[in-house]
């Protein structure tokens, strides 16, 4: 883990540590102190408005979250900080979370986001910009912002797996010899070579990582309610792969495309500008009630235009 | 007004010829009664979750919201029932929503879309799943079930004009004559023709009225947040056209684009399925941090395949 990946996800002791230095008497008093910091690694090309967040772990690890926008698309591809923050801990598999601080008094598009977790209820919010310096870690649960919510509960039956909860939805790939599977298929391999400039040129990269990747991804993804579950796993010019399982909302809207999780784990993991992202693969049902392939090329076309996109499709496992 | 489009807007006397009818002390009474009908009207072909929303406008009228979703495209281009509502009104002119009912708990994502309104916090909201059978009228502000809101007081002025609000983007067309200036442009009119058996194809059509009401479409767009308002306007295979302002959100991504705008007005107008639109046009900026152009072809040739979708680029108008 470099340093740059750290930045996003902060070790159970050292959180401690960091508690401990600042005299503080736990970590959840911690985290107001570090919304600053996540704040600064904001990603808002559009607004310039900075959020951050910070949240504690079910397992003592800290996680921020923060803001990106992207400039040529609809409003509606920005992820707000609060997803970023739940994208983080799924990304590292975290299995709860218990608080955040948040510069911002969550929108309730966000407060909505929220309501996939398990006892999403009970989770402990704290809004910097209401207690201005006191940073006295004043808490209040989610239920307090959004009271009578709309949510899972209303459309699953309990032991459905919610976010960040262990599941498989047991996808395998359509037969890949068949070239009508893939989409935007390439000639063997590309080429990505980081030049001593700093910008990227292809060089050949392992297609069946990122095809693994993608179809991981695509097996861990949240979708209980359309059940078409999808994933991406895009590259960057060093070769380094970030995937990102997609996560719906029972209420649609806030549902996190796979291309904007994939996003998050490229920023979470140290990744640089998004023109970085060479190559991309997109894991999905071929026929489908909701379907990515569209958005996932136009995302992409915007903000990483030299990436190749592949799309397979995938079917549910026999076994 | 044909008797479709009175389904979706009620006027104010006979609002009140209805309360009358059923023994109720108001039209405000009457809201709860009539969400059964709106939600019959509902387009869920996702989740066939049909929500209805009624609401009452300041200058008496009774309107209808419902939501709709598009098969094949990511669930964030679902318009739910309360912004359909809004919208609306907003195709309407009425220059205030005084409360609604709604067969379900609003989501987080419509919480915060409301409070694009002026007054927000004071919309009085019945749940009629909550009520059960008794429908007796019990309304709650917004400000109790989305309390420390994020909105349009934390970015705005106190000036600026909000959601339903008189406002003029002050728009023109750029140089009609230079065709860089539109994508997608047909040679001289299309044809559209309704066939005996209910089905359209194209015949002679009013190009010039149809860019005039998409300018329209964008000079009553909300779009404080990012300065960049766009406009659609679609023509059905009978040669009506049906125009949508793009609605911004404080909070981005409950942003409503101009192409869902539109598809409101479609509905409420009385419009069959969606394959009846045959023609449309987006005006937006040519130069813009939200542009809304691949999208807008992207949900068209999704719902609408015959649609033919021509760009027209506009400029701040020098007056």
């Amino acid at each position: 883990m470099d340093s740059k990946v750290s930045q996003f996800v902060t070790d159970a002791s050292e959180a401690e540590s960091m508690a401990k230095s600042l005299s503080l008497p736990s970590v959840n008093h911690l985290l107001p102190h570090l919304v600053d910091s996540a704040q600064s690694l904001a990603r808002p090309s559009i607004s310039n408005f900075h959020v951050g967040a910070v949240g504690l772990g079910s397992d003592g690890r800290v996680f921020f979250g923060v803001n990106l926008e992207f400039p040529g698309l609809p409003l509606h591809h920005s992820v707000h900080a609060e997803q970023f923050l739940l994208t983080n801990l799924a990304v590292h598999r975290c299995p709860r979370l218990l608080s955040f601080a948040v510069s911002a008094a969550p929108c309730g598009h966000c407060r909505q986001f929220l309501q996939e977790l398990r006892l999403s209820s009970s989770v402990e919010i704290h809004i910097t910009a209401d207690s201005g310096d006191r940073k006295d870690a004043i808490f209040k649960p989610l239920s307090e912002i959004l009271p009578n919510p709309f949510g899972p509960h209303d459309l699953l039956g309990q032991e459905t797996p919610l976010l960040l909860e262990s599941h498989h939805n047991r996808l395998d790939l359509s037969t890949l010899n068949d070239a009508s599977n893939t989409r935007n298929l390439c000639n063997g391999n590309s080429n990505v070579e980081k030049l001593s400039n700093g910008n990227c040129e292809k060089h050949d990269f392992d297609e069946a990582l990122l095809r693994k990747s993608a179809l991981e991804a695509a097996n861990s993804a949240h979708a209980p309610y359309s059940g078409c579950p999808s994933g991406v796993a895009l590259m960057d010019c060093e070769g380094k792969v970030h995937r990102g399982s997609y996560i719906e909302s029972a209420a649609y809207n806030p549902s996190l495309g796979p291309v904007q999780a994939a996003l998050v784990a490229y920023v979470a993991e140290g990744g640089g500008g998004y023109e970085r992202i060479v190559a991309a693969v997109l894991v999905e049902k071929e026929v489908a009630k909701v379907k990515q392939e569209d958005t996932a090329r136009m995302i992409l076309k915007a903000i990483s235009p030299k990436c190749e996109l592949k799309v397979f499709y995938c079917h549910s496992a026999k076994n």
